[in-house]
């Protein structure tokens, strides 16, 4: 019997099991803290129409669960996998694709929520090219073009006719508005409790062709049984050639995607992908040009906001912690520091607790394995979000003494920054963002 | 103003804040469920003295905080440390001692709990210096001879005059009962809700002579403040070099000390010491001899016993998990998948849940950075520890069909292994501890 039925089976039996839930993403649904980071307009790149169904996937009747977007251009694609060396299907479906293509003549993207087609063996992978392929058809491409995603549910088969069906719905439901937007967002969902959606319009220096991009994620649950799956999706109407396509979106998830922590696993099915169809039309943007730097800077920021939104969304957070690490020897230094400060759990819990722990951030500077951390050239400070002046706690490697009432207050935030310098001289710098454990 | 300061005001200000409290080491304050850990009696080796007192580091007055153990012969004596980078006044001061010795002519270890002595500065590496001085000077050495361990509180001073007066009173005390030995042990704890103690008594093959071995350990928690120090400390009455006893003890150490997962995090005090005094005399065990793995194999034994205790002593945990990683390339890729799996907070959340979530278990193996993991190989199974079948959750990379009442079964018991198997041909193997993470 499937694993699902399994848990459910336990659920019952057992007061402690915990049965595969699907979150209701309805309005009634997202807790009210979490509703102003839902946008209610937004700015949407040409030429790509979008939608989100209930196919059948999900178990409640009325949740979405099919996610589809189409390109009305062929589009520069790039995406960015998990390196986990189990694959689920549609990560090695869609690599496939982009690799058979170089990254260009793409069409859309079809992504499912309710069950991840992760460790489904021959037949998994064929439910994952079927579903490329219902999407290609709809469009009028012979050959594979269609990004696929799924997440959920680890181990058992798609319902892979609910899909095969729920396509042409999806297509004819489709449109270019926020609203089709947003209902493309909660559809990738599955224990989130608000969708993530970001879009913005930009121009590039001395240009005044204005460009859009938007984006959606699914995030990644602390508790959720089967849920640790990170999906990403971008669309911009800038031209792009693939290469820099590639290069743009490698540099962004570095500092963006790859730069959270919510609970420090990695998942079968983690995938980042950012479609560029030209539609706003313009010079294509190349591999080493000003123009490939200053649409770097555009998807960095722009993924980083909405890594971040998943950061907010780690279950049971109540604190968003930016773990800033400076003056390193290098970018790379920088990150692995910032990165075992934001994934300790004794770091963690004690950002629930309030508590002014400075030993633990040391502690974790200190197992981090980066060379060029040298206890007597360190600095801890936590800086508030309000602007005002940073609370020193570390100065080159010296305990300070601590002005407990602006700890209290500093700590007391629903944002905070932790700040980390190397004193290398080197000045190499990065930014973590975490949440914190709190209790269930 | 000193951070534990900081941390009683922000508790009394903060309804969440969490302050230092120094658990009551009383037989009233273990919990029932624990009790059958700590030994009523006990083989202590020949010519060791222990004892432990309260001398005021703890603030409430009463609980053991002071221990001392002196050996009637000079050891050889080895010592595991912490990697930190930030390493705590006592580390180097005992790393210091045993280099100027070359590991032998030791005569015991004074540690305290209730206050790390870490970041510190000069002044704490005077304390912690201060420390053995002073047992050196009852013992009548002139030369550094004891191995100096603190744990607690980090970033502030030790109150080292209570510590210096202390000395002399818990040397009055010492003794070889069990009694001694079990306060010596207590002595050491900060929030660990039981003492860590085992002893036992061996012969070689071929040899009618007896020795013991006793150790104690200190546990490391997952939510406390400032806590997460693991000290260890053995002593046995065999005659060992003192380049033997340091192999054995790394060897050792491996399989067990650093084979356990409570929170993933690496302390700045973290030290395991081993002592051997040759009292019950025989003759010298020395490198690359039989006799040197003899006793490695029962050093490296009874550190697994004694660190499985500190995983039995996480907080919160409900459940014992042992994860057994067999065929991988090597020993240490075996390691490394095991360590993965057992650091993975989805799966410790999992296992808490009851849930036969296999998943998470192949995400951590996948992306435990080992080569030789491949999907289509690996096998995981549940292994229940009543000596019943094990239960088959995948096979060469494709699910089974689960037997749910055996799952359900399986899940429910205190003490759980979860078998991974590479199928790599090399038969590689380890096995890592660790501690479902529950609701607080």
């Amino acid at each position: 019997m499937s694993l699902l039925l399994l848990k459910r089976s336990l659920a019952k039996r057992l007061p402690n099991a915990r049965g595969y839930t699907t979150a209701n993403h309805t309005s009634t649904s997202t807790p009210n803290e979490k509703w102003k980071y839902v946008p209610q307009s937004g700015t949407y790149p040409k030429g790509f129409n979008v939608g989100g169904i209930h196919c059948g996937v999900k178990k409640d009747g009325k949740s979405l669960d099919l996610a589809l977007v189409t390109s009305e251009l062929p589009c520069s694609a790039a995406a960015v996998f998990t390196k986990n060396v189990f694959k689920a299907a549609p990560v090695l479906a869609s690599r496939e694709m982009l690799n058979a293509r170089k990254g260009s003549g793409v069409r859309g993207l079809v992504a499912n929520s309710g069950c991840a087609n992760a460790v489904t063996g021959k037949g998994g992978m064929e439910d994952a090219i079927a579903m490329g392929r219902a999407v290609d058809t709809l469009v009028g491409e012979r050959e594979a073009s269609t990004v696929v995603m799924s997440t959920g549910v680890i181990g058992q088969r798609l319902p892979i006719q609910k899909i095969l069906d729920g396509i042409p719905n999806a297509y004819k439901t489709m449109g270019t508005s926020h609203e089709a937007w947003l209902s493309t967002a909660k559809a990738i969902c599955t224990t989130d409790t608000f969708p993530k959606l970001c879009s913005k319009s930009f121009k590039f220096p001395g240009s005044s062709t204005e460009y859009s991009i938007a984006g959606m994620a699914k995030g990644a649950g602390m508790i959720h049984p089967d849920m640790a799956t990170l999906l990403g999706f971008m669309a911009t109407d800038a031209p792009v050639s693939p290469d820099a396509l590639q290069s743009i979106l490698r540099h962004a998830v570095e500092r963006s995607f790859n730069a959270i922590s919510v609970d420090g696993d990695m998942s079968t099915n983690d995938t980042v992908a950012l479609l560029a169809n030209g539609a706003a039309g313009g010079e294509t943007i190349r591999i080493g040009t000003e123009g490939e730097k200053a649409l770097r800077a555009v998807v960095t920021g722009f993924a980083e906001e909405l890594s971040k939104l998943v950061v907010r969304d780690g279950e049971g957070a109540t604190k968003f912690v930016t773990v800033s690490v400076k003056d390193a020897n290098s970018f790379e230094d920088a990150k692995q520091v910032a990165s075992t400060i934001a994934r300790s759990p004794l770091v963690k819990t004690a950002l629930y607790g309030r508590d002014a722990n400075w030993g633990r951030i040391l502690c974790a500077t200190g197992y981090s394995g980066v060379e060029g951390v040298v206890p007597e050239k360190t600095n801890v400070s936590f800086v508030p979000t309000d602007g005002s002046p940073e609370l020193k706690l570390l100065v080159n490697g010296e305990p300070e003494n601590v002005d407990e009432e602006r700890a209290s207050e500093i700590l007391a935030m629903e944002d905070l920054e932790i700040l980390v310098s190397l004193g290398t001289g080197k000045g190499g710098e990065s930014a973590y963002y975490t949440c914190d454990f709190s209790h269930e």
